[in-house]
């Protein structure tokens, strides 16, 4: 669908310009220097010839097919122009001009105008408030970067210097480079997962690197990178993490910066490989697209000093990447030809064992990289610098190895990954190491950085088990019952569902819980008290609570009494309550009491729902009670979620090892948690009415669990 | 004391060559090269001249004094040269060879050898184990690393590796250099903290940069880093933190790495910049060595793009660092010099303000930067490349800037600091930033480290009260009474002591604890229970615990019976304890079982005490409990504390919200716990003969609190 528009055959230029400073000047100077095979149409009323190409007073002039259209032209022209693009059946447009929603209300409606006339005529739009966007394959530059370095990364970038400075990078690493570049702007027709399909299609492209902002409809995206990441890497930079990051988001693409826990969760659970130090990002695409993936979370260190290797050996460490131990037949050999004071452990230290042949580095790599402990290579310190540093000669050594290393990568499919202080040099070997496309690194962080990748993208390939789904099937298993309740607090012109109708609306789906029952006098109280005691066999208490849509926090309207036994404590406890209740607030429309068996003590849980603006619905899952302020220790996934996935989910927290059992205390009913946070899911799929739930507590028991109080609320 | 060996005005090389590949002849070639201007004297038994000089047989034979000899020849011959060293009264030797406790116990005991004869000659030594050092006031290279750059930092670095690769990152950064560098090696004579002492006190030295392995004399260390750290800026990398890691470090330098906790809290109690990521620690040396510190922790951005903006307040948030509103005065300026698009609030973003004149960026930092909110300005973007992405003329503006951006920054006092993606591009704006002492990075992750950097140091030279002393007063605050509580275990061959006795020992000094005491039989057992409870109003009950130096973990040997009331619970419980205790060891020598108070519940906290093996004692505090498992809040630090750094190591937990009270709840007794901890300091100050303490459970209430259980373990 966007390959008219991406490969264009055909380019006009809306707003062409004799001036060397205007954007429709330098466009139509770059096509044709980078040497655009297609046709080129400027176009501009007041010009007859433009760099010697014939200038169109209107591009419905045009005789020829126009694929693309790049309109450099304000703001305010932009709806007029779109029609008239329309009438000349152009496929796409791209617009730079900013000056949209990012400015606020009269921006707003300008872009909504934009939009329309897209819709109304067909004419897919890059941008508006785009650099624009470059096919390297067909030499399409139309955003006059100069020379960028063509390659396999398919770049999509919500900011233009962003894009520039990635460029930038390439050129200088002097390895990978871009098949296309797409400046996405306000994404306001053609949505980030359109070009993840596009660009999951096209055979040169084998990696996707993105930076974003924000994106308007993240569900749609993580869907397609679902389906993308199995076959080819995503690499995403997300910012405006922080409030005030958030808010320069905001302000220059107009882009709604989304909530930075559920973004993260959410992209990782469809395969991306997020990236949180923009310095990484470059480098992470480069190896993912180049070198094949560690399958065994594994690395082996080979050094030519010790201070590299045991920085690497921690920065992996802390990367989860595993450092194993080397054969015994692996170590032998190394023996056979480094000196004693090397080690032959991994990281291996040739400590002096290269200085007077770097060939030998060739040698401890052939011997490493077949051991089978090993998942991949990581080279640290001077390779590629021993001419530069000790003595010329030493050059040939280098180069030599270089080779022999791009054979290794080619017959064991196990990546080496290279770090060397003269990555900046002119290096020979080095050159050699980037043809082969082994990526060379000046920064040891980043090294380690991109082995990790490369695990990370490993593992998920291992694990993914096809059953990732980010599509709804809304209201498939809403129940009439269901229905009803909600209607019913519809009816009485109600967004929240009392206490005993949420819990009713969970159990109906299998959630356990005692509801209760509400009761209207003190009398009442106690009869239902009466029968929940016997049904416990006389044991618990019961607990009170006040019942009114006015009164949402019980607690602060004394509305809520526990444990109480006796006839005199309930029927004292229902006067009470809801004589607090009335001074809480005089106009409460109050049903009456919650009279509820009293929960036995277990371990607090809290599970919430609610529609994140950039997902959709997200479930939070996390330990409850006082300790949740101090350690935080929730997780946020993207719904729907399987029991395969909360099981995941809950092995996410920190808490998990509370849910094993520690101290030799007995673990608490996992398989009952799992059941219920799917049912989670299955809830908020079956009634789309719902805007956001909250179970807390939810008391886990070494068997079975309890859900003590919800919420939930409706859509207005 | 150093002066002579790091300032000296002669060299011997002994083991001079005339082969190129030598040491011995490389570091004679360097000197001449370099210009060292001191005397230079080769020494080879077998060589008469030497690239021009004239080589001795013996450096005994040498006529003139001799300040430094570089010993290039094998770890066994080192002994005796040092012996003839001493003998013509050398002040110090650099010792190249490896091969001493790096290789194991043969090594090591050549190391002692190497050690006894520095001690007797009195020749101080660098290395061994080293790649050298340099002096590059006078151009004294010991090292053979070609064009190191001259400036005004120190570098310490236990990786001859890792030296090359900042001396080779300087270079590329074309700003900052070296007064110094010293590979400091195995450390066996000349300690981290001598050096320090003498960097400290070198004028043109203005921050010292150090890359630690492991350090033997931690404690003396921290005390030097102390009284440098208001003067001169140290920024340091520890590494080793890992387990691979930690393997890594052994092998290659033969220290100690220590545990990553103690050391980091311990640095940077003294002042020290502590560093993660290599790729930081010389941009950030840099930058605290040319700059004025932030003083008010917060920082303006000034962008000519969005993205840069937007990913840079992620990043500073992250590290801490305030990104404040600028005044409407501020704002206002700016308003009249930018165009319509532009955000004027911080971030800055000029939205194409700039791109028909660089020189705006100057009149906009000269906004900012007289704003009182703002500590200092970052320049995010393509500063430094306008003249090579749009349009050469450019150029011209940005070079005016860059002049204004110089004296701006002698006029205001606060620093600026430029990310610049053509920062490794010709350009001269750029190098007149460098001129001007303003770094520039091409790493917008670098550039925050930076700013945080600036941050932390001037937080910290605010915060500082002269009080911080890792100087222990040993024994200075011992009592007899507690003195005696040791000596009695001791003379019993016990280095444990039980329970009552520590809980003595530290109500000595001041805790509040129940010793409660211990009983022989049931009837004495229920006697002391009758009192305790008669004190506590006979509502408490007691607990009973196994009282024998044999039995450690007293519950594992169901040792411990909680909250007993009636005398047939007391007397039962005393014979089920010393029941238990003999079927799990049949030979304990049981004293009896203690009968003390059952404490009220509170908050459980644990303190430990520890002597870690590069810092002497250090304390544990946190939160104890189950929970303690999970979220592992605790924090280390190097004793003594006094009760204001006690007050700092509780706000570092997570917990200490909850001991403010959290949900309404009533805060716990912090100003008790305070003098809890600082007596733990005293008492191990007292007493250095105690290896070991645990206070846990610690039970904190509203109102004071209670030692529950104390375990003290003897050095052996």
């Amino acid at each position: 669908m966007l390959d008219k528009v991406l490969n264009a055959k055909s380019v006009a230029i809306i707003g062409a310009s004799k001036s060397k400073t205007k954007r429709g000047y330098q466009a139509i100077k770059t096509l044709k220097s980078d040497g655009y095979e297609g046709a080129i149409y400027p176009v501009n009323p007041k010009e007859d010839i433009i760099l010697g190409l014939k200038c169109y007073q209107d591009i419905t002039q045009i005789q020829g097919d126009v694929d693309i259209a790049l309109i450099t032209t304000p703001a305010r022209t932009i709806p007029a122009i779109l029609r008239k693009c329309g009438e000349k059946k152009v496929s796409g447009a791209v617009i730079i001009a900013g000056g949209f929603r990012e400015l606020g209300k009269e921006g707003k409606e300008l872009e909504a105008e934009v939009i329309k006339a897209a819709h109304e005529t067909g004419v897919r739009l890059i941008g508006p408030n785009t650099s624009g966007m470059i096919n390297l394959k067909s030499n399409m530059n139309l955003v006059g970067i100069q020379n960028a370095p063509k390659g396999h990364i398919a770049l999509l970038c919500q900011s233009g210097n962003m894009a520039l400075t990635l460029i930038t990078e390439a050129t200088i690493r002097k390895h990978e480079g871009f098949t296309y570049y797409v400046g996405v702007g306000n994404e306001s027709d053609i949505k980030f997962h359109e070009y993840l399909e596009f660009f999951r299609n096209d055979p040169e492209t084998k990696s996707i690197l993105m930076y974003v902002e924000g994106m308007s409809e993240g569900r749609k995206f993580l869907q397609e990178a679902h389906n993308t990441s199995r076959n080819k890497p995503i690499i995403l930079l997300k910012s405006g993490r922080s409030a005030t990051g958030k808010k320069s988001a905001g302000s220059h693409t107009g882009s709604l910066a989304g909530m930075s826990e559920v973004a993260k969760s959410a992209y990782e659970r469809a395969g991306v490989v997020v990236i949180d130090n923009s310095d990484e990002l470059f480098p992470v695409a480069e190896t993912l697209s180049s070198q094949p993936v560690i399958k065994s979370n594994s690395i082996a260190i080979l050094a030519d000093g010790g201070g590299h290797a045991t920085i690497a050996a921690d920065l992996l460490t802390d990367h989860g990447v595993n450092i194993p131990e080397l054969s015994e037949k692996t170590k032998e050999k190394l023996r056979e030809i480094l000196p004693d004071a090397a080690s032959v452990t991994n990281p291996v230290d040739v400590a002096g064992g290269t200085d007077s042949d770097p060939n030998v580095f060739a040698d401890c790599a052939k011997i490493i990289i077949q051991d089978p402990n090993v998942g991949g290579l990581l080279v640290v310190g001077l390779f590629g610098g021993y001419g530069i540093r000790f003595e010329e000669s030493l050059a040939v050594g280098e180069e030599a190895a270089a080779h022999r290393f791009g054979a290794m990568i080619k017959k064991r499919k196990k990546p080496i990954i290279v770090h060397s202080l003269y990555s900046s040099y002119e290096s020979h070997a080095l050159d050699l190491l980037r043809h082969y496309n082994i990526p060379v690194h000046d920064s040891l962080d980043i090294s380690c950085k991109c082995v990790a990748s490369l695990c990370k993208y490993g593992n998920y390939l291992k694990s993914y088990h096809g059953k990732t789904n980010f599509v709804f099937d809304w209201r498939a298993k809403a129940k009439a019952e269901g229905q009803e309740i909600i209607e019913n607090a519809r009816k009485e012109g109600r967004n929240v569902l009392l206490e005993h109708e949420a819990k009713q609306l969970i159990k109906l789906h299998g959630a356990p819980t005692s509801t209760g029952q509400v009761a209207e006098s003190e009398d009442e109280a106690w009869k239902i008290a009466k029968t929940i005691k016997a049904n416990n066999g006389g044991k618990a208490g019961v607990v009170l609570k006040i019942v009114s849509p006015d009164i949402l926090h019980k607690s602060d309207a004394q509305g809520v009494k526990l444990n109480l036994s006796s006839e005199k404590e309930v029927k004292n406890g229902f006067k009470q309550i809801i004589k607090s209740a009335k001074i809480y607030n005089a106009d409460a429309d109050i049903r009456g009491v919650l009279v509820a068996p009293m929960a036995k003590k277990g371990l607090e849980i809290i599970i919430g729902t609610k529609i994140d603006e950039q997902f959709g619905p997200v479930i939070m899952y996390g330990l409850g009670g006082i300790m949740v302020e101090i350690i935080k220790d929730v997780t946020f996934w993207v719904l729907p979620v399987s029991p395969t996935s909360c099981k995941k989910m809950i092995s996410e927290t920190n808490s998990s090892i509370l849910l094993d059992g520690v101290r030799g205390q007995k673990g608490y009913d996992k398989k009952s948690l799992r059941k219920l946070l799917s049912m989670c899911s299955e809830l908020i799929e079956s009634y789309p009415e719902i805007e956001e739930m909250d179970l807390n507590p939810v008391l886990l028991y070494e068997k079975g669990l309890d859900v003590v109080d919800a919420r939930i609320i409706l859509k207005k």
